[in-house]
């Protein structure tokens, strides 16, 4: 980590640093898991606490808002007349603890080994939170001031869906204005290397029901007349990539950016071990579209992938029967500039279109969300990775992730605000998993690349 | 009904009619549901009184054998030297009677309305069995003997699976001699139109399992590099069948034995009405292998039908994972001479031929039954024709099934018997279904045409 410029900033760091890891450990103390309606009190008992140490911090207009669920902490802080304004987010909420007993430690009860704190959110994502109103504290306590005019959203919802938070964003919409948006909920590429995350994939989640005879019929009396809607599904299912592993659906690529040759390489220069990543998961080879690698499968290239498939007989033995009915959930991982419903309907017209004869098929949209990609050279995005090469000695690696932060699109959509994901977790932090830890080091680098991040967008330094 | 040119056996018969219908009903009155354990003591006591019936009527050596479940019982009569011995079979066991609430009278309180006799078990079997003792029983009181020599079994678990007959059948083979069998668990064809069965299908059931991961994937974060199990499970289900209906696993059809012209030309002679078939079962349309009537693939052609699938999310909504599983079970139903395990090493064979690769796939065994084929001009056959033929007017109709009664290869393979499948029941007679029903017409030929076939055995008249 290297130091800031700010003698004072680093002075008041330095002072404050046991009395900045309690906080930190307060805040892991409180058991906001919030997917389990046994933890709403402690939730909310996580929301006020945090509003507390925002209003301690100098933050302004701070309001444990009401959602529906979970509250929503904001505040702010707008007095940096001229400067751009920074949205930035993070969650309060945590995962549940399950399997207890493959804890070291109690969940709750953060243990600190080293430059290691071990405790269920202690990275996803109060870490980060964490580094945000410490940056925050740190400099009203030291500058009087900001850089940047400054929002904060803390939601209590991401590990259950974020059910209340776009509704809420879009209620707010006038209050929330800005000019970029940061999402600190993510972190580091494998080997702790300091990344920024400029693209996520989208989604469009899709289920298929073929319907044949009124009701199932024995498979004696009948086979042979009849088409079988579960072999009617697996034709369907298997004529929607080939074996070239490209998905079928006419008009799929139209609207996907492809990998230019400097993404490509600078994919192909990350330090990502194909055979290790084979082993992990435990299948007998890696498998996907050929003439892509399998880092550019992973996070830049759409997906076509079964999440369920069901129908007549499930149990031991053998049922003799031609089941009615058959069903299959299908989901396509987008890339930009997919358009979920769009693609939507190009896939449920060509499902109906080799759909044999002699069954009935409907297709229903089950949901989606917009993919999202943030141009290497946007200015809030180089400002970001000015501030990490500064804080780690090292320019951080751009990355996409293959999953799909659903929000990510509603901030860029909805509020207009080019979203930088920007954060601080070790890549192997078990998120969501026994033994969650955080790295203290990536603790305090993070607050200074924070602070830098906002002082580089006040004054640009390229 | 043409009755028989034995005067004193007619007289017999009509004088006996009322006293014969009473036994037929009293037989109705208990309730032998074998697969419901609530019910193994009116089994047991439809055994008993089937026994009972049996040594009034002059049959010797009645057993009520017992199986380790539902007891057999055995009859015979072999005092007709020189002629052939006849093993006629049949079951005293019933179906269980739900839906009750939609039979209009009390399923085990027979009620005859006209030529009907409503009751659980009314046609599938005790007609049938009752017919066969009624035949005898006449036959041993006019004559004093029977033409042929006689013996009886008749089951008690025919609607359960019929899992202690074969080992019983085994065992019991070197006092089980005889020239031909009767299985009498059969009727006529559509519009009540006398039938012989000829053919059976037999079966080959498999389950495809395909493993991927070693457990299931987050979507988002592996889709595009792994194959996907409910995928290639598709795609293997999807490659066992080409458009044309045909099953793609190599040597599949080597032994199938394929309709003569003269076949072909009675099975469309047969009334069958198929825009009325289609409309019953509630398809679009009717699908199968090109080139083939429907009634040619009904009865005479294999099939091969997913009788379940299954794998991943079930549930509402989406679950967004690369499932780590997917299984299905596939049944193919054979015709002769293809035999189920030949046909289930092809199979697998093919279907790990034809496996993508990234996945694990096995295939199992779940068991299988020969398929069976009397020729039409077999002798045992002739008689059955010509007996029904005089009984009933018209010549029957030579039928095949597109079901299984898998120990029909059991009395043809174990007991070297060829097996003529003649019964007297109503094709409309609600077998398995509420109002049960029985045909008091075809009760009373049905005593006849047994007469003849036995007469007709012992000097033939062609």
């Amino acid at each position: 980590m290297t130091l800031t410029a700010d003698p004072s900033l680093e002075a008041h760091l330095e002072e404050t640093r046991d009395a900045r890891l309690e906080t930190y450990l307060d805040f892991l103390r409180i058991p906001s898991i919030s997917a389990d309606p046994a933890y709403a009190e402690d939730c909310r008992r996580a929301a006020g606490w945090l509003a507390d140490r925002l209003r301690e911090a100098g933050m302004e207009n701070v309001e444990v808002a009401e959602t529906g669920g979970h509250p929503i902490v904001y505040a702010d802080w707008l007095h940096a007349e001229g400067a751009p304004t920074v949205v930035a987010y993070g969650h309060y909420d945590v995962q549940p603890v399950d399997p207890i007993e493959e804890w070291m430690s109690a969940p709750f009860e953060p243990l600190v080994v080293g430059e290691r704190v071990l405790a269920r959110g202690a990275s996803d994502d109060k870490s980060n939170v964490t580094i945000l109103l410490q940056a925050a504290a740190a400099l009203l306590a030291t500058r009087g001031r900001l850089p940047v005019n400054l929002r904060f959203i803390f939601e209590g919802e991401e590990e259950s869906s974020s059910v209340h938070l776009e509704p809420w964003l879009v209620a707010n919409r006038d209050r929330l204005a800005g000019d970029v948006a940061i999402v600190s909920d993510v972190g580091f590429f494998e080997g702790n290397v300091p990344a920024l995350t400029v693209g996520l994939r989208g989604m469009m989640y899709a289920q298929i029901d073929v319907s044949g005879p009124f009701q199932d019929l024995h498979s004696g009396g009948y086979g042979g007349t009849v088409e079988n809607p579960l072999n009617a599904l697996c034709t369907i299912v298997a004529a929607l990539k080939g074996p070239d592993g490209r998905i079928r659906v006419p008009g799929f690529y139209d609207e996907v950016v492809s990998l230019s040759a400097e993404e490509r390489e600078a994919l192909a220069a990350l330090p990502f071990d194909e055979e290790a990543y084979r082993a992990s998961i435990g299948v007998p080879a890696l498998i996907g579209e050929t003439g892509q690698t399998t880092l550019e499968r992973k996070v830049a290239r759409p997906t076509l992938d079964l999440n369920g498939i069901w129908g007549g007989y499930q149990g031991p033995g053998g049922k003799t029967i031609i089941p009615a009915r058959a069903h299959a959930k299908v989901s396509c991982r987008l890339v930009a500039d997919q358009d979920p419903a769009r693609i939507f309907e190009r896939f449920r017209a060509y499902v109906l279109e080799i759909a044999p004869p002699g069954v009935q098929v409907d297709v229903q949209d089950l949901g989606g969300g917009f993919p999202t990609l943030l141009p290497l050279d946007h200015p809030m995005l180089r400002a970001a990775a000015r501030a990490m090469e500064a804080t780690f000695g090292q320019p951080p690696l751009f990355i996409r992730e293959g999953g799909s932060i659903p929000f990510v699109a509603t901030f860029e959509q909805t509020l207009g605000l080019p979203t930088v994901l920007m954060g601080f977790v070790p890549p192997d932090g078990n998120f969501h998993a026994p033994n969650e830890w955080m790295d203290l080091g990536n603790f305090e680098a993070g607050i200074r690349a924070m602070v830098r991040y906002w002082d580089e967008l006040a004054s640009p330094g390229e």
